[in-house]
């Protein structure tokens, strides 16, 4: 079904791109998540050819190690309000991981802003440490494109990174909204970063945030804050009782700590690694994984069907005379879709 | 090109549905929206039908009254964090408006929890007042479903809105993030309400929110918060400055007032008018309904063709086949994708 229908082979440039990311080239890397984010259909073929290619040396490799590789690796979602010292926290976590031998990529699924096309962490410099390390990869947040576009290569990247031996991969979410769940889609358990602040000023993290949250860490727990932080544990607990578990072998917990003085940060990732050995144990993790591939592949679907349509050039000249009708409120915008909708099924390029 | 292929006709109930509409009966109202919200098929048939036959009666008064129909109602979005105080807000604006003769209608875009589908909202009983009065219609926010079918179905609620009579539409919007934008695609105006806070604070509302604000008004300024209002006026002025305005003819404006005491929402609305005015004369209105109109009917194409796809027998069995595949490594979710694309296109029922 698969393989044998390939109109194109990779180019040459393609090809050292993949080796590159095989001998684990960081440089490389980078390179090919730009060409998985183009939007060119020929930069989009080559990322899939690449994508391909670097999956099945993947699979050589741990088949003759007889090891589950894909499971050998984790992902964690770090979610949170702007203020809590996620970058911070993300540095601390990710030196740390470093020294004990792992190596460690940061992606970023962040929801830019729609009318200038900015990425809302606009050129700050992020991690600075962290990214000079030479087992981190940190790649810097998009500059462009919605949501929708960015949430759609998120998998493929993690993909990348992991063929790069990144075995840690920390995805970062910026803000508050649809990139949790776009998250959630995408890691195998969602860390939620809080500030050390009063109920009141957790009514901005709304409640579906909490629901998917395996992980709750008061951050900033230190010096003037360290009280405001124990009160903040305390309502938290109190947040998380009214929420129905999700996993049947795991229950949130909630937990301090300061990523400033660097205190509270292994304690905070012994409870990471218990989830991820419950969580392959009970084989919750590789049902999760099943799943997301699932949603990911609805997903993709949807966004090439309508990068069909936009290519498809009798139905973007109905849409142009459509477009007259709707000015004149002679039709309404669901009725002309279903128009389209039929034209597009019946009559193909 | 429409009207002329319906395979089906309007209900019984349908029709009285849609009479009742243009009797602006409010129980009438209230099911027809039920019914467009639906996703079961000869729901959504008649829910075409009904806002088809309604659409066409106000079109044919509108022709004898020589009246421009679709420009004489007006469409204020009310965008802002939890806690900005939006329903005080909203019932204050709705019984001035009510006062001066006007018919209000209140409608949610509300991004309900993924989860649990439950509605942020809940039950709680929003408006107390406005939705005594007769010359209003609050509808409840929904109490299922994610933001995607809330926002698909917005354009209708309101068209719905406008042929009961209301004048007035009042587009409310919970929560931060995606929903703001779904705000744009509806109001003719954006007014982003914000609490009495410092700078700090209004780091939450994020530079997109900003953007799409064409006014923007602080609310609680009395009491012991009126200096806080003040200072917040100030540093949202500074904000918006930094901001190119979207508009030739319009600057974003600040302004102050107490819900609660019912002070300076009159100055509100005179500004809100104002702005109303100014463009429709520029014919800066006029175009936005028209791209708005675009941008609902590419949403419900992609809405119909996804919809399309789920109902597709052959193709639900291949994605039962792909998942194994997928399990298993084999393949990415972005090539099974493209495989399950490749399929819907050529073998149609």
């Amino acid at each position: 079904m698969f393989g044998d229908n390939h109109p194109l082979r990779m180019t040459e440039k393609t090809q050292m791109l993949a080796d590159g990311i095989l001998k684990r080239d960081r440089r490389s890397l980078s390179r090919a998540i730009t060409l998985v984010e183009s939007h060119k259909k020929e930069h989009s073929k080559q990322a899939e050819l690449l994508i391909d290619y670097v999956l099945s040396r993947r699979r050589g490799q741990a088949m003759r190690k007889k090891d589950q590789d894909l499971l050998s690796t984790f992902r964690l979602g770090i979610a949170g309000p702007p203020g809590a010292g996620k970058s911070t926290f993300i540095e601390a976590l990710g030196l740390m991981l470093i020294e004990r031998g792992h190596r460690v990529a940061v992606v970023a699924v962040d929801p830019s802003s729609k009318r200038t096309g900015g990425s809302i962490l606009g050129d700050k410099t992020r991690m600075t440490y962290l990214s000079r390390t030479l087992d981190a990869f940190v790649r810097p947040s998009p500059s462009s494109g919605i949501l929708g576009g960015l949430a759609e290569h998120t998998n493929d990247v993690i993909l990348l990174c992991e063929s790069a031996g990144f075995d840690i991969v920390l995805i970062e979410t910026v803000g508050l909204g649809q990139s949790e769940v776009a998250v959630d889609d995408a890691a195998d358990m969602c860390l939620l970063l809080l500030p050390p602040a009063g109920g009141d000023d957790l009514q901005g993290v709304k409640k579906g945030i909490m629901e998917i949250a395996d992980l709750v860490v008061i951050n900033k727990a230190d010096g003037e804050l360290k009280t405001a932080a124990q009160h903040a544990t305390a309502s938290v607990r109190h947040a998380l009782q009214l929420i129905r578990p999700r996993s049947l072998n795991w229950t949130p917990k909630v937990m301090r700590c300061s990523s400033l003085f660097n205190s509270g940060i292994d304690k905070v990732w012994d409870k990471v690694d218990e989830y991820r050995r419950t969580m392959l144990e009970s084989g919750e993790l590789g049902n999760k994984r099943k799943e997301q591939n699932h949603s990911w592949m609805l997903r993709q679907f949807h966004e090439q069907i309508m990068r069909e349509a936009r290519r498809h050039p009798s139905l973007q000249k109905t849409m142009t005379q459509i477009d007259s009708a709707l000015v004149g409120g002679y039709v309404t915008p669901r009725r002309a879709a279903g128009e389209l909708l039929k034209q597009f099924l019946e009559d193909k390029e």
